[in-house]
């Protein structure tokens, strides 16, 4: 069973093409790491690069990538919109197949030593590998950014997870973690009615005390002149797609109106069609190894 | 993008495990075919392989696999229940992703030429690869078996499609031919009124006048004490699953009875699964590559 795993590591570079170039130069070595996307913000000054793979490559690549990375940035002489408080900023993994999260916590820790012991920047864990409540959250770790940080880590409630409460005097600290992957979906309305949608969106969405892990707005898509509920469903295998499309259904029917389409921004794990194929049918246990691909590909 | 296909060649030997290992080991030598399952049934003196892999590599090792069951297996010799004309009896190829049936069947003429030129076997093409209607059917083709196909052959209209119209003196003739994937698909209703799923059976299934591409019987299962329709599903992507689910969901209410569950035996490609996920979600066109696993594996 191969162990798959995405990455999205953020550099704190969005301006140099050449260091940012060099930079991801270092995941292309690998023939396991399949790049996905780098994209280069310049008001942020910041990249955000996303690979897929199995597990072992995938460390090993973050590993020199970030060894290039604490090389050729100098977050002295770095300015950008985007708040940051290392060289490579934050390295979220994520467990697609064939591994756990408790297994994927494992590597973080061996990258978080590594990233330590060889190259001197002290590491945060956050999200799933969070230590404590408050270093689940990015901000909190990052609060006070590059600049604030040697006050900060004197502080013994802020000393790093791994290495000595100093920052890298040029990179900083850097934030690993584990989470899940987040899907980002959209449904459609067949009405143009804006408010509808963000009625929806509101009563629906964890943050106005709706479903857990689901966040939600109302949009208006002038382009197809209707009223659109975006959604990031932040853990899908505890807030399943069906789910989260009967609701929507059902509420716009409350409107009357209904779903028109919905749509998937980026990637979905195999594992979340499975999920919601298996609901609609009243397929007990679908596991992943019944669709070829997978059986063909995801197996060794 | 990987080529992917199935294949499921059937041979003439299914009583000496030795004559059965050596041809199946030919498959063994190439890393890209996985051989799925190996079944041999020793009253029909016969064994089915069944293999996925990347086209080249499957249609490679297919040529091997001919020639060793030719050189192993004397039909002169061979007894059996069930009908063969030859040591290699028939060889479909599916096309499971990356490729379609107009190019496999390019491969099936590769492959048919090859075991003539270097093997003097006789090759007929069947299913969708059949140069004439009545070629289509295995049986038109497999009628008078290996004992009577001196005398077929000298029929103009039994010419083979590929090779001089005599049949290898010991190896016969082989079928070869592209067709698609069969989904198996059961659906188990909540009564153990064994006529209803008789009644739905007959209702929907091709040959009573119901949905193309649909097989379809009522069974009672005695272990869950429930009628079961089971089915096959001959063209997956004429005939979605989701239209089958919902069909008999339509039919079953009309007996007063519902779903309680359904089971795929054995695997399903992901573009089965896509059509079936997408259609109930109403993703307009949700395509292989938005899967993450697809996108690694099956991208070069």
């Amino acid at each position: 069973m191969k162990k798959l795993v995405e990455s999205v590591p953020n550099i704190s570079e969005g301006r140099n093409k050449d260091v940012i170039d060099e930079i991801v130069n270092e995941l292309k070595k690998f023939e396991n790491i399949k790049i996905l996307e780098v994209s280069s913000d310049e008001s942020h000054n910041r990249t955000v690069v996303t690979i897929v793979g199995n597990v072992d490559d995938v460390v090993e690549g973050l590993f020199y990538f970030t060894k290039k990375a604490v090389e050729l940035i100098d977050l002295n002489k770095h300015k950008g919109e985007h708040p940051r408080i290392g060289a490579v900023d934050v390295i979220p993994l994520i467990p697609i197949s064939g591994i756990t999260k408790n297994e994927l916590n494992n590597y973080v820790k061996i990258l978080g030593e590594r990233i330590w012991n060889e190259l001197n920047v002290p590491v945060y864990f956050y999200a799933d590998s969070a230590t404590n409540e408050e270093r689940k959250k990015l901000p909190n770790i990052r609060k006070g950014e590059f600049e604030g940080l040697v006050e900060k880590m004197k502080d013994p409630n802020w000393h790093p997870d791994i290495g000595n409460p100093f920052p890298h005097p040029t990179a900083g600290a850097t934030v690993i973690g584990v989470r899940e992957f987040l899907i980002a979906y959209n449904i459609n309305l067949a009405t143009s009615d804006v408010s509808i949608a963000e009625k929806i969106a509101k009563s629906i969405r964890e943050s106005s005390g709706g479903l857990m892990y689901l966040q939600a707005r109302g949009f208006y898509l002038e382009d197809k002149n209707c009223a659109q509920v975006s959604m990031n469903i932040l853990n899908f295998k505890k807030l399943p797609l069906y789910r989260v499309y009967e609701i929507v259904k059902m509420e716009a029917e409350k409107y009357g109106t209904y779903i028109k389409e919905s749509e998937l921004v980026g990637l979905i794990p195999l594992k979340a069609v499975l999920d919601s194929f298996s609901f609609y049918i009243k397929l007990p246990e679908l596991n992943l190894d019944k669709v070829i691909e997978y059986k063909i590909w995801g197996e060794e």
